[in-house]
């Protein structure tokens, strides 16, 4: 049986992030609803999140410019694994028997084994260069802290994590990867914080959320010199590094002269669906394609198919400014799920008001059915995925069975966002059935 | 800082593997001394074989020809990974001080982690040519396993893994690595075999050993209809795969007008270190070239440095051919390294041989300095060596240091044989003094 992989070479990593926000203004006229200052109510002023994050970063989550270039020294970073394969995926459209034609983007070949590193390279290069010596930040499945030692150690700087106490308590050896890396964990809630100690007070055992580690790692940066923040998803400039994903993606498609009816990813905070997405978006605003973008969360964490499209805090101690997107409320603690990356009561502002906009739809599973995926494409494709991104697999192999059943010869493209190598404690239990 | 990562595109994935036993005939005149049948005493013959080996490898095994085609189907599977980045280490020179040019072969993309999947294809490739159901293996620290499982998915045939018992421990996940591919997975010594049995009957706590694990293997293929046996390093077909690594490294290196004073590989069985050296050891062995070739071991299982150079078994149970190596006794059980691919009380014959020869040196680490080695080579580099790796690592930075202090601009070259993401347990314990 034939494999296709494309490959780039390292001069066709991209040169610039894509803005979506640029196209949104042009094309569609109307941008999301920017982010409040929760004191006055009135749109954040860039100052307000100079304590948190470097002027540049600050600009990139304003900014209408249509191309931002990607500085020299991010980019010779990115030739350490970029640029990712685009890979046809034969054997599972043989197991399904469909006419489809399953593309995945697999950013699994990073270091930490996920898509993560794009923006962990970009945020700590202008930390770097604009003097902050240590970074806060939260992990839930610790792909995030783990990418951010990484490139942390890199620009020698210090790292602090805040991990999600339940997954820390699964995961242990992503605590492992950052040490290595050379960072400092905690399982939040921690007593490191006055905020955590607070949740800990009144419930010894939390097992902790994305929203207390973000509240925990904002308070750590708030109350030391030196210090800055740096987010994993959500945020507008997160998303916009990502947008080298798709760049690739859309590149190598064109190479084999194909283009996607369909773009899947799993959405956490938004960040490798957007990635991925946002590059074949532009031509949906122009109007040129009408390919279905379609986002895929946990039943147990349902942002989008569940969540409410108003103003709420991207943590649980109400420190952040109020961000306009699709929320289970601030204080929701998402069930202790194998996808630890998934389990964030937010999503992406922009992510959101794609949603709202109808510009593209979201899917819910249930985590067992998402196990046997990603066993599926394992056994199919030989490479063993993270949880996140089997959402993303079950999604396309649902809609391949959809074309199968329309006799049509749909083009799926997915993000395969990560390798599972990390997670196998998740597989372990539904392959003996104690999921 | 400059990058340089030198790829291939996937037509220069080599078309043959290489036999260094044609080059050895041909140049040096002699070749290593032949396996013999054990009850004879007399050299193996082929039939001997057949009952675990099927023909095609047998064949292999004894060839003279300096070329083996690779069968049209094992390269397009070689393409989901391959060819793997050659990379320069400049961060790791920097931070050596030295003027030495550092570049390493990175196996660590494959889906599994390390190189093994570059036999495990090609050995279950040639099993279901010729009608085989079932594999049964052995398994350290469960690279082999995990490479043979895929493998043998791929190919439709059901696997049986002993995985030695301290292993199975030390690293669970790499179980259920190979369960998430559909083999089956046991403890060795286990109840499974008579061999097995006895082992626990005289000593119920046994740690295991790679030499059991083959006996356990062996006693399963010899007592089933339909079984092979398959294994992961010491003999001459599965160096012979390995090739693949080197092949591609010396067109790498020939792009950039470079060529190595010093090539490293670690050496449990030989395959990777082999699978590195032998294409450019031909130059050696035509007198072309004067480079070093350094095979690095564990001092708790150092069969080059200390071990005898005569026949013996290859397992345990010696049910295997005697065969010509240096070992440390086929009863040898290794202290519980985290390197548990390095732990097998044999070596290759060839490598054996070469080492015999004076054509390659050896070298012997504790368990410490080399997890050291792995800890700064992720700080610097990004990616987090297996431990067996890092035994490389630690002895090209030693060359390198070497280097800095005769102020030579030496090139070094070595084979990352695979990360460390399913090995972290050993790092774990290392940061926290516990090694």
């Amino acid at each position: 049986m034939k494999n296709i992989k494309i490959t780039l070479s390292d001069s066709e990593i991209p040169e610039y992030y894509l803005n979506i926000s640029y196209y949104l203004k042009k094309y569609l006229g109307r941008l999301p609803d920017s982010p409040l200052n929760p004191g006055t109510k009135q749109p954040i002023k860039g100052e307000d999140l100079a304590v948190i994050f470097p002027m540049e970063l600050i600009k990139q989550e304003v900014s209408l410019e249509e191309k931002i270039t990607i500085p020299e020294e991010v980019r010779e970073l990115y030739k350490l694994y970029r640029p990712t394969p685009l890979i046809r995926a034969y054997r599972l459209e043989k197991f399904l028997d469909t006419p489809a034609r399953i593309y995945y983007k697999y950013e699994g070949t990073s270091p930490t084994g996920a898509h993560k590193l794009n923006t962990a390279i970009a945020q700590a290069y202008y930390n770097k260069k604009e003097g902050t010596k240590t970074l806060a930040t939260e992990t839930g499945a610790g792909q995030w802290g783990s990418a951010l030692a990484l490139a942390a150690n890199f620009f020698e700087m210090k790292l602090v994590v805040f991990m999600v106490r339940v997954s820390f308590d699964q995961k242990p050896f992503r605590k492992t990867v950052m040490e290595t890396y050379g960072a400092e964990v905690f399982a939040s809630p921690s007593e490191k914080t006055e905020f955590g100690k607070k949740i800990l007070k009144a419930k010894p055992d939390h097992p902790g959320s994305l929203g207390i580690a973000i509240s925990e790692a904002l308070e750590t940066v708030v109350k030391n010199k030196g210090y800055k923040y740096s987010l994993g998803s959500v945020l507008n400039h997160v998303l916009l590094h990502q947008t080298v994903v798709g760049l690739e993606a859309k590149k190598q498609m064109e190479k084999i002269g194909e283009y996607p009816d369909i773009i899947i990813g799993c959405c956490g905070g938004g960040s490798n669906f957007a990635g991925l997405a946002f590059p074949f978006l532009v031509d949906k605003l122009k109007r040129k394609k009408k390919t279905r973008y379609i986002g895929v969360e946990p039943i147990s964490c349902p942002s989008l198919t569940k969540g409410q499209y108003r103003y709420d805090f991207g943590d649980t101690a109400c420190m952040t400014p109020l961000l306009k997107m699709k929320t289970l409320g601030s204080d929701f603690i998402p069930s202790p799920i194998h996808a630890g990356g998934l389990r964030y009561h937010g999503m992406a502002p922009l992510i959101s008001f794609l949603y709202e906009e109808k510009l593209m739809e979201a899917v819910a599973y249930e985590q067992n059915p998402v196990f046997q995926a990603g066993v599926d494409f394992a056994r199919c494709e030989g490479i063993i995925p993270a949880p996140e991104s089997s959402h993303a697999i079950k999604a396309a192999m649902d809609e391949a069975i959809k074309a199968r059943e329309e006799g049509k010869k749909k083009v799926i493209l997915f993000n395969l966002s990560g390798h599972g190598l990390l997670d196998l404690n998740g597989y372990d239990k539904f392959l003996h059935n104690q999921l």
